[in-house]
Order: structure tokens, then C-alpha cells, then sequence
């Protein structure tokens, strides 16, 4: 059996009762850990699991992960996934390799920062299309977010920030502020500007998220201290919303 | 303390090892149980929680639950939500009062409909708005879902189906899909028909989920067992997508 588990957001005691279980009956446990970060170490996760953790990278998940699928024919296989099992392209191309190889799989569900946002007070049925905005590299400047905020419209759009945990790198909400401004810059069509409300997110799901609202011009001069970061773009707001936001003025 | 947590989609077990810790030091727990439905009794979570639960109805959560906020002014006290925390109004309104009335509140996420539709191959990312059908009344007969599938144009439409679980009463997937139909009949704006390609989902969250995907006229010959359900009107499928669905074709 393989076991897809989602281990929530922050720290070893996000992962539920039914994930604990299965983690504690599988010989072989991999944490994915190259899209999103956990608030702790990988030794705080195998101390409360009582059980060891192969870290999974990037050529791990992507390129090598059919190997691991065909044990699960005979053994039970754990891959833990940060968030919601199956929230990823990457983490649903392994549970389709596992149906093609026709191994069981059981998900085994956990929360995930696209419905923990709803702690902003923005309701999650007034979000349009998510987005993400990756670094920017020579060549790879992609305006994706950009249009999705102009598509998303009245509706609020989540974007995701880049980040590069191995190497201690994530995005913070300054950079991906600018990398919209510079979009805004060269199109011109007013989506993004100095003036436009914005929430800035850190460590959605932890207890202790740090959640600030106000104009652009002032939200980039925030520090959002630990990643991993978000940042929320609001359509048309409701009352209740603007009420709920109101906690998170800076 | 107010805690606010989702305890996941279908049974005791899904509430993670933060959630539970917080229940056991609560001096009254209530749980919310008219927005969504799991597959175990209130009896299970409470053997399991080892309390004693106490069922919060409409009328309590959302006239009279400012006097329940007060207590926790200086008892700690748990509001069980099923899924994830706040991804409802109702949730989130409890959590204003709570914030309004200065009292400390601590969210523990879980699980959600929204995410666990991961299993499906379609992708979160390429979602737009999600929607609801709710049952029709006299006077009430909105044409929202329809809209709604209509602007999201190219991105997946999830639909989740009314319910009365004190009645037993859950739309099924049948229901909504003749609703949808009824509503294509008096726009005729090609939004929905016979051909068009749908996913229906029943027990999202739960170890054996019924997920079946073909055309609308088929669809509504299939059963779908156990509730909820809810009802997915794909936009435009990427190819893992098309790959993965096929999975589940009838």
C-alpha cells in the first residue's frame, strides 16, 4: 500500500490521528520537502512518529519515485506531503503512476494553506483562480499572476511564493510586491499599484501566523519575519470581510 | 480561550494530534453539525475525544453563540467544526465576535472539501471560484452554480450540494445536475447539457471516496451511495488531468 499523507502546515502534531497511524505501520517513510516548509526540523517529525524519514527531493518525487511505487506492491510506503496530499502536480502525477502500476493507495487528508487563508476573514467561496509567483530568472519572467489577478477580478487571488527550502530561500512578500509592480510597470493596467489593498501572510496554520493588511506602499515596508509567506490580493469585499480584515490593519 | 478546530471530512480519527490535545483541556466542547455531515456518530467522537460533546444547531452558532464567546473569556472552550476551521461564514463570524470581544482564539486547520477534490487529477490551481446549489424553494430558485460555472469559463467549477443533516436530507449528485439542467433550460446558453463532462464525488475525505466522471445524461444514472456529495463541472483539462480522470470513468 502506498500511503499519500498530508502532515498539515507547521509541526509534528498537525498530522492526524488516522496519519499517525498509517505513518507507524509503514516500513518506509519520505517526507517531500522542496515545495513548502514545515516551523520544524525533520528529526522533531521522526522523534513523534517514532520512525525514520528519507528526505524526498525534487529528482527523488520527479524523476525516480516509480521505484519506490513498485515496493509498495508489497510493503506499506509512506510519502508525506506538507499541506494536503494531493495539492501539487507533482504529488498527483505519483498517485497516478501508483494507479497506472495498480498499487493501493489511501490519502490521507491534512490542511492546507489554500483553506487556511480563511483566517484573513476573506471567504474562501469569494477566491478566484490561485496563482504563485516563482523567482525570477534570466529568461523566466513569467506574468502569469499578474493576469490571474486581473482575471480573478471581483473574486480575492491567492498567490504563492517561490521558495527553495533546501537552500534557505523563499520569497518574501517585499520581492513578490515588486515583481508585480515591475509587471505593472511595463503593462499598465492598473491591477497592481502603490495604492492597491493587499494582505501579507507568514506562517498560515502555525499558531502564531502573522497577518497584515494595508496599501502596497506600506505593506512592502513590513517584515513578515518566518516564511513560508503569502500574499492575498483582494477582489470586491464583503462586510463581513472588511470587518474581519479591520483585526489585521497595520 | 476560544479554540476553533476542524476536525477533517468523515470520522474521529481525522482530528490531528494538536486538535485533540486542545479538546482534552476544554471545559465544554460544542460541536457545529448543520453545515456538514461526517460518517461517524457524535458518540464515536466522543468516546474517541474521551468528552462530552454538546451539538450546536443553527439557532445557537448563529444567534446565541456570543454568550458561549464570553465564557471563554475564562474557560478554555472548543468549537468543532467539520472540515477546516473557518471556511464557512458562520465560522468566520464567530471568529469576529470572539476577536470583537477581545477574547483570545487559537485556529487549528484540518482538512477541507476544497482541497481533498486533489484526488480527482484535477488540479487546485486550476479551479476558479467554488459554488453552491442549494435546495429549491418556493421564491428561491437561484441561478448562482449556473453563473458561476458560466464565469469560470476555462477553470474547474466545484459545486457543493445542499443539506439538512438534522433531516437526513442531502442533494444528490442527481438532484443538483437536474437543477443545473432546469436552469440551462430557461438560459440556453450552452452552459451545461446532456454531453457536457462531469465529476460526481461522494464521502471526499473518507477512505473509499465514490468519484465517477462521464457525461451529465449518464452521471445521473449512477450511485453514489453515501454522503455528501458534491459535483465537479471541469473547465478546460491538462493532460495529467485527462490521464488522471480516466480513473474514474463509469
Amino acid at each position: 500500500m502506498l500511503y499519500i499523507i498530508g502532515i498539515g502546515l507547521n509541526d509534528p502534531k498537525d498530522i492526524s490521528l488516522k496519519g499517525l497511524e498509517a505513518v507507524k505501520k509503514c516500513e518506509e517513510i519520505y517526507l517531500e520537502n522542496y515545495t513548502s516548509k514545515l516551523a520544524c526540523s525533520v528529526k522533531d517529525l521522526e522523534k513523534l512518529y517514532g520512525k525514520k524519514i528519507i528526505l524526498a527531493e525534487r529528482s527523488l518525487v520527479e524523476e525516480n519515485f516509480g521505484e519506490i511505487i513498485d515496493k509498495a506492491k508489497t510493503k506499506d510506503i509512506a510519502l508525506l506531503i506538507i499541506g494536503d496530499a494531493l495539492s501539487a502536480t507533482t504529488h498527483i502525477e505519483i498517485f497516478k503512476q501508483a494507479k497506472e502500476k495498480q498499487v493501493e493507495c489511501n490519502i490521507i487528508h491534512n490542511a492546507s494553506v489554500l483553506t487556511a487563508v480563511g483566517i484573513t476573514g476573506l471567504q474562501l467561496y469569494n477566491f478566484g483562480k490561485t496563482t504563485s509567483i516563482p523567482f525570477p530568472e534570466d529568461n523566466f519572467n513569467p506574468e502569469t499572476a499578474y493576469d490571474v489577478i486581473k482575471q480573478n477580478n471581483d473574486l480575492h487571488t491567492l498567490c504563492l511564493l517561490d521558495l527553495r527550502p533546501s537552500k534557505d530561500k523563499f520569497m518574501t512578500i517585499k520581492q513578490a510586491i515588486e515583481i508585480l509592480l515591475e509587471i505593472e510597470a511595463k503593462k499598465g493596467e492598473k491591477i497592481i499599484t502603490e495604492e492597491t489593498l493587499v494582505i501579507g501572510c507568514a506562517k498560515l496554520g502555525s499558531e502564531q501566523p502573522i497577518i497584515k493588511q494595508g496599501k502596497v506602499k506600506d505593506i512592502v515596508k513590513q517584515d513578515f519575519k518566518q516564511p513560508p509567506f503569502c500574499l492575498i490580493i483582494p477582489g470586491k469585499l464583503h462586510f463581513v470581510e472588511e470587518e474581519v480584515i479591520k483585526f489585521y490593519m497595520i
